[in-house]
């Protein structure tokens, strides 16, 4: 149950649920190397980048927080290449996103991260801006870094409000 | 003073000390851009990444701590690209690099970094393993996935110790 109406209900953020926008950028179950004489851990290249004729860098985003309910009045995306969130002092954070139609996003949809899960939003994805929840939060961001318009966004005319699950 | 014989002593981590081997990834400053309906500052494009022939991939370390004094027995280097390290659940961790001397590494120098500081080593530069201090940490690492040996290893024949610095 997700919601109806201009109502988007948040779900749990799963690779899964949220394959078809990107990657969950997270450390669960079995690591494909363990390094440094058994120190560490390494899960291996667990982002689709895509730098489209630019190249990566990395920025930092420090951003205030939002609450919930959560008026989504934009959602962006960026045509000329993917985009990773990794949280370096986040506490929950909302991350939505929509499929596209025709041009323009579809119904969104509303996934809560917990503050050890990064997201890479594949190339041309509509998403919300970076939204943490209830703190102050910083972010590495691996984005392409290049000429051309890589920003396009849509306003709606009719904002959805995003909110919590209802409880069992 | 950074400590003598085959003591080292800990340095804060700036950029300006650490900019010969790499990049300071931390939101100081004046922010590069305010974005998001001033919502979120963005510190633009702050690591100089080197893929040589490969490509930029996000992996994730899971790292058991270390304690000071920390016996340093061995430094590494990629030689095929640099590789940044950032900080998702961390509380302070060690940061050891040293100049190359004839392929050598030389008398390494160590930093201390906050849980907001990400690094970036540049291609070839000698570094320590990832070293949490205190507490287990994860750790984003985009570093080059590609063919060919990134790895270098030397083992010193005699460790140094890294220490605290003495207080004043």
């Amino acid at each position: 149950m997700t919601g109806a109406g201009r109502t988007i209900l948040c779900e749990p953020l799963t690779a899964e649920a949220f394959a078809p926008f990107g990657d969950v950028i997270e450390a669960v179950g079995q690591p494909d190397m363990v390094i440094n004489e058994g120190f560490a851990d390494r899960f291996h290249d667990r982002a689709r980048l895509d730098f489209g004729g630019g190249r990566a860098g990395i920025s930092l985003f420090r951003a205030r927080p939002r609450a919930l309910p959560y008026r989504l009045r934009m959602l962006e995306r960026h045509p000329l290449g993917s985009q990773a969130f990794i949280p370096m002092q986040a506490t929950e954070w909302l991350v939505i996103v929509a499929p596209d139609e025709s041009g323009r996003p579809g119904r969104p949809r509303a996934f809560i991260a917990a503050p050890d899960q990064g997201v890479n939003y594949l190339r041309a994805t509509w998403h919300g801006v970076l939204t943490p929840l209830d703190e102050p939060a910083l972010f590495a961001v691996i984005d392409r870094i290049g000429d051309g318009n890589n920003l396009e966004e849509h306003w709606l005319d009719t904002p959805y409000v995003v909110e919590y699950p209802r409880k069992p």
